[in-house]
């Protein structure tokens, strides 16, 4: 489990759950919890996407995967571990209220109609051909969600109000999509089988600069503002 | 995850949630939610268990498991699916209060302190010498945990107050032991490595006994206390 949360990710989903707490008005620490869950189902997914099973990846970031470094079945278990801990660090919330909130939103993101579901339907698309809007559905499930629930967790850990709450949404949604084009944009696959690579970055900054648009009349915006810009930053 | 939910189980940890929540006063539908938590937990553990790098094993039920029918990736996601659908539906439970102490019982139950926890311990074990303080600690770990917190999932979900949930858990406690020494005895091995099958049953019908003892004072305690003798019919 360390081996495989301790490994320097980019924090992406965690920065961004912050971010947004601090925007809302909040204390950034008030949205540690739901940071640190976020962070964990991504963990989980990238160890499960991992094994022999599904990817067959044999290096991640340079290192050996979890499964290479310690096998197989102790890999599964990892897995099953961080994803029980991260609903685990959520019940360390002490207002009830608020994690009942982002306990719905991340069973929501990583379960059947988010991340399970996007994994499922990329599978399933394998087979036949692929096209734009499948392409699309994949990407919002395995990816969009959890980015957009790591900033809504921390909008609600900040106790913002249900237009703030709107507001942090769409931006996450952008943002997520904007996300994995870029993804796809590195990697030189998913997208570009359907655009080229200037046109795709061309919609990835789009969807940025009308993520940010949501977040402009916020107070504190500037975190999240930069966060956002450094998704594009990948492609420089 | 049809498949492997809706097989025929035998559904004792629902029906302990159920028999627990009528026994501290409530209406048994209070503990419909938490019921399928834990049978969502239980199933989820038997798919990944019975994948070929944990047991390998290819029935369950006389019918394939659920790898053997539809391969080793639906079967890892199936769980994780199930895993993240049992928290998601204790998000369901219209008392956040409830909610979050039912949440932190369950990710206990099922994380490294409980069920993941004791199949660590257990592929650890079967590379040394395998003792009875060891296996005990491995039983309780991979079953005993979610067996009590089926139970006071029942008791808290029901409105019980703290002394109630105390002989709540002491209940768990005590037929999760016998449950798993009986287990064992049907099974032919684990503890009949330490003693004969006679002594063996002679301590789950202690257990058992001392488990009816902490619920005689309540005032529905009748449907638990036949759940708690159908642990050992099953020896007959």
């Amino acid at each position: 489990m360390r081996y495989s949360v301790l490994n320097g990710g980019k924090r992406i989903r965690p920065l961004l759950t912050l971010a947004t707490c601090h925007m809302v008005g909040a204390d950034e620490r008030e949205g540690i919890i739901p940071a640190c869950a976020v962070e964990l189902v991504h963990c989980y997914s990238l160890i499960h996407d991992d094994l022999p099973c599904l990817d067959n990846d044999e290096t991640r970031r340079s290192k050996p995967t979890c499964h290479k470094k310690f096998g197989e079945a102790v890999a599964l278990l990892a897995g099953d571990a961080l994803l029980t801990l991260a609903f685990g660090v959520v019940a360390e919330m002490k207002d009830a209220s608020k994690a009942h909130r982002i306990l719905q939103e991340l069973a929501h993101a990583a379960g059947t109609s988010g991340m399970v579901g996007g994994q499922v339907l990329e599978m399933m698309a394998g087979q036949e051909e692929m096209t734009l809007p499948i392409l699309e559905s994949i990407h919002i499930q395995k990816t969009g969600q959890l980015i957009k629930t790591s900033c809504l967790a921390g909008a609600v850990a900040g106790a913002s109000d249900a237009t703030q709450q709107a507001k942090v949404i769409k931006f996450g949604e952008y943002l997520g999509f904007a996300f994995q084009i870029v993804d796809d944009i590195l990697d030189g696959n998913g997208y570009l089988r359907f655009m080229g690579a200037h046109e795709a970055g061309e919609k990835a900054a789009e969807l940025v600069a009308s993520a940010k648009r949501e977040i402009a009349a916020f107070g504190n915006y500037e975190k999240l503002d930069k966060i956002a810009d450094f998704v594009l930053t990948r492609l420089r």
